[in-house]
């Protein structure tokens, strides 16, 4: 017999906890303490909730903050990669689509095909939504390495070009964002 | 001159970081780690997410997100109360309104008054919205002290009617994962 749609819920939300065990590089503001992937989940939607004004278009906030609380969940299988990382992408791997086929697919279908596609629009980083959610994500780990004296930038010798390179994107979702962020850059390696 | 919305909402985020270092009594699943309230509350809103169809009546589900994102922020300041603590009531607290005061005081007025209203209708428990969510909350550790060989139930030796007493109001918001619920609890007090 096939499991009820209340049973795959239940299987699907067992497993995401593992979320809580995938640590990312960056650390929790004024700390060393490594954030998890699930607290960090958890920080950005709160980032979109507050400031979704902050959006240069109208966004639909519910499906940015479901891009917010699932972007990370593929990681459960595919491991955190870290945006500086030089010898592997950071995204769109076949490793995290074969992930987020195998998590989601313990939910209901129609609800696995959702979530599927709203992980893949967030990905694509081409609509409205997915260009202000990959903002929050870009912007939380500046104001941790701001509060951190430097936090990953110093810890791996990071660039002031890389640095920038890898996050102007922000502008794309955000003019007010990026202007906050370019200033925390531009403060720490101008020391 | 007055901070304008963005450094207000900036602030709120860099507040907000600190409900990552609040330990909850129940353990991740299968684990003896303690849960954070961050971490915790990214879960509830996952539950709400895939769960919807489970609640009793229709929901606004971008609003019963918001009450399980900001549901524990309070405890910033007031701490975690036990949901078996015989001595402090666990809700409606002086202490835990002047925490979300001052809390969602730091954002622009409107988004102050916004997150209040939504914390108040949660801890009121009579919505729609504020019921569901509420059995979300109140689901979830049931789940880890049944991965966990009876979690808190058996480290504070819990009996089984005060179980039942405090959660069966889950069938308030949802009939089905009640039903879910009881057996878990039936399940680990009859071995």
């Amino acid at each position: 017999m096939e499991a009820s749609n209340f049973e795959k819920q239940i299987s699907f939300i067992k497993e995401i906890d593992k979320l809580k065990y995938i640590q990312r590089k960056t650390s929790l503001f004024n700390s060393t303490r490594n954030e998890n992937d699930a607290e960090h989940s958890w920080h950005l939607a709160m980032m979109a909730l507050v400031m979704s004004e902050q959006s240069n278009e109208k966004v639909d906030l519910l499906k940015v903050i479901k891009m917010l609380l699932i972007h990370d969940i593929v990681e459960i299988d595919a491991g955190d990669t870290f945006l500086f990382d030089t010898k592997k992408d950071h995204n769109n791997t076949e490793e995290e689509l074969k992930a987020a086929k195998r998590i989601f697919g313990l939910l209901p279908e129609d609800q696995a095909k959702e979530l599927i596609a709203i992980w893949e629009e967030f990905e694509a980083a081409e609509t409205a939504e997915a260009k202000f959610a990959k903002a929050m994500d870009r912007l939380a780990p500046m104001m941790q390495n701001d509060s951190n004296d430097g936090g990953t930038w110093k810890e791996f010798n990071v660039p002031y070009e890389t640095v920038i390179e890898k996050k102007e994107k922000i502008k794309e979702g955000s003019e007010a964002a990026w202007g906050y962020g370019k200033g925390l850059i531009d403060k720490f390696y101008q020391k």
